[in-house]
């Protein structure tokens, strides 16, 4: 199984390579290139923690307190944000099965306006899109997202209006989403 | 109880009445004053959400997700961040009953680090400190408590020091923090 002829086999041999190494959700490839960005000084990104109403607490004797009721909220901002070359920077991240288009269902509405309005007031603002069965993870930046919303009726963002108007954020085992090296081609 | 002789004492009384309209928490005060910045399109700043780990979701019959034990985690940043006029901004906020002195055990090392790497990387980050007894609330900057720690060997802020190297945060009954115009000496 070495020694393919073409140029071609041999990068195929290589993404599946990629793919079983990785086996990981976008967001746990996201939270790890982060800490290395965090690491190396790079930039400073967390992904915020999950939106919960608590209802119940116990405080069980000579134990920490224990959260015995509590429901998902949906959310109002987006999950992840932070700071890098003194720019705020503001992104949500999905995956999708698809290999033809990513649904707009995938995003609630506030979380759009949300990066609507940090991108007026001066954020970066972006998705990443993973594409899980192309193993392919894109970045969007908002202005793109919006200039579609706004002159196409249709409800999902076709994988190659994707392809063509975002930008293929690299991978590699350390940093799994460099999507710092999209933004470099910004700042 | 009407027309008191000396200006000090109305000074006082308004004061007492503020206080009495008010009866929030630091946390309410500038929750609301983040709603009125986001909705008057100023600032887009957000608290984020409590981290807490989950550890058992209940899926009841025709109900949603219920979570039914979870534990509060110890934050490695700050409670809020967000974008105002191009710049990042990140903040701690606490209350002390305490008249004389802030103690620096209700701030996490972590998130005395985060707001040091943040601000490294561009944004403003500063604590927003509540004496409640004397119903103040101030500005410290970040450089400000990091200067502080790094030539005292106390372990907590002054009263007097913190009104010397901070700023006195103005009240109104719309904005009860309104920390923009204290940044606004910084842009």
């Amino acid at each position: 199984m070495i020694g393919y002829p073409t140029k071609k086999k041999v990068n195929v041999i290589a993404k599946s390579g990629d793919t079983a190494r990785r086996g990981l959700s976008l967001e746990e490839d996201i939270n790890q290139s982060n800490l290395v960005f965090l690491d190396r000084n790079l930039a400073n990104i967390h992904k915020k923690p999950t939106p919960i109403t608590i209802v119940k607490v116990d405080y069980p004797m000579r134990s920490k307190a224990k959260i015995t009721e509590a429901y998902f909220k949906i959310p109002s901002t987006t999950d992840y944000n932070g700071v890098y070359k003194g720019r705020a920077i503001d992104f949500e991240a999905k995956e999708t099965a698809s290999k033809t288009s990513f649904s707009l269902s995938n995003l609630h509405p506030h979380q759009v306006q949300h990066m609507q309005s940090v991108k007026f007031h001066g954020a970066i603002a972006f998705l990443i899109i993973r594409f899980t069965s192309l193993d392919e993870t894109y970045y969007l930046s908002i202005d793109k997202l919006t200039d579609f919303t706004n002159n196409q009726v249709r409800k999902s963002l076709p994988y190659e209006w994707i392809k063509a108007q975002g930008h293929l954020i690299p991978y590699n085992y350390l940093i799994p989403i460099n999507y710092l090296t999209v933004l470099d081609m910004y700042l």
